[in-house]
């Protein structure tokens, strides 16, 4: 009874850690529109600022807060009685379209700087902003290859899936850290009468929006690492709150093909 | 012998990886020195501009450098043999000089806005930066009363140990953050004529910096975060390169009264 006690109360920290995130991700995909809508120039895409302002609100909806979603979604209990391929997919799925409203939103940076003969590429935002965006279709490729497809071999999969899970982890601290920039190159450029440095309302509505950002990437980061809030391994799935810990990429994967218990978990979703 | 000949390639992975650290560690504090006396005022500590040089110098070598250092002190295989105790001294020391230049640090900026009328605490960037400083600060007192005194019950430190570690690396990739935005802001200040957008040497110069720091952060964050690189427990203080992982918090701390083992290994340390 007190280990069922202690297991509940478990799942209630998550439940609430889990709520206070997606608040957190909501607020701040908020703050960006209301940023965008109250203080600047709305959204357009005919080169104009309006064309810019997609940047901030796709980087923050896609590549901060889906992409967080991402992360998180095999930690979800109420999804460990699917099957871990669908799980797969989610996560594959999430992070396609983080990396396509990513891209979206650089093209929208490029076409405005064009229009507007600003060059692109100069700034440390953009340098690592555009390295991220290559690093994360490379792991999602990669991703794809080895976790998703049903070739890779199982011991394979053992050796790749702590870089996986670390490049993915720094990847998307790296993701916060250049918007974090962005915002601070663009409070500089677009506040002048009165400057940044005299903390109009925009200043303090968007250095908020910074600091949600930066709450919003330690909370994921805080559910991801928890070992005992892992997707139990294949074999306990029906067990729902399993407290002994499994060490990270240990577990041999599910997939496809090659596993009979990803098999049987398949079957068991599809009847 | 295969299993030995296992063990010798992953001492030695793991001395490449710390080389190439502290190596990249190395040339950003240099680089930041190059910045400062090539391309800006050099130092001094009278309000002018090279007083505020001190920030990015001292942020980049306390801050960065030496907290990343503090970070993996205990990673260190020639170091098992020292007690816990002295590491956690060293661990300790290592992140208080790191905080000291901090806060120096900061002294330098606010002296300098004072005397040239700039404004203090308006940029998201000292908003987060002073948000870690507090934090950093805290984390290090909380070490300090629960892990190197001895009056915390053993199941605390199992409880808090996790935490500890889990806010040590965010605290570290928040403070890499913030120096990303801090190099962004001054470059945007200080260049005017090349301005930024132009791509003077400077400009490349830091933005190189920062990649550095971003580097720099990604390996100390895998190192730290390698289970199998982790001190083994005080058992096994005799092994040199035992290859079971120990799962993150569950290794009850050696301290200076209550551990048998700590007793032990500072004996062997005294004689």
């Amino acid at each position: 009874a007190a280990h069922g006690a202690r297991k509940m109360e478990d799942y209630g920290q998550f439940l609430a850690l889990l709520a206070s995130t997606l608040l957190v991700g909501f607020v701040s995909v908020i703050l960006s529109l209301v940023w965008v809508f109250h203080y600047r120039e709305g959204l357009s895409w005919d080169g104009s600022p309006g064309e810019f302002n997609w940047h901030p609100v796709l980087i923050i909806t896609g590549f901060v807060f889906i992409q967080g979603i991402a992360i998180i979604v095999y930690r979800l209990p109420w999804t460990w009685n699917c099957s871990k391929l669908l799980m797969k997919f989610i996560h594959a799925g999430l992070n396609t379209i983080a990396m396509i409203l990513a891209i979206v939103s650089m093209v929208a940076v490029f076409e405005f700087h064009n229009a507007k003969n600003i060059p692109n590429m100069y700034s440390l935002h953009s340098w690592i902003g555009l390295t991220a965006v290559i690093f994360y279709s490379l792991q999602l490729l990669l991703g794809f290859a080895v976790f998703l497809l049903p070739f890779a071999p199982a011991h394979l999969r053992v050796v790749l899936m702590p870089i996986h899970v670390y490049s993915g982890l720094t990847i998307f601290a790296t993701v916060i850290a250049t918007a974090l920039m962005g915002i601070t190159e663009k409070l500089i450029f677009s506040l002048k009468n009165p400057a940044y440095s005299a903390s109009p309302p925009e200043a303090t509505l968007v250095n908020c929006l910074g600091l949600l950002l930066v709450l919003f990437g330690s909370l994921i980061l805080w559910m991801a690492s928890r070992p005992h809030w892992k997707r139990p391994p294949a074999e306990n799935t029906k067990i729902l709150r399993p407290i002994a810990a499994t060490p990270e990429g240990t577990e041999v994967e599910s997939t496809m093909i090659n596993s009979s218990n990803a098999g049987k978990s398949d079957l068991r979703i599809n009847t």
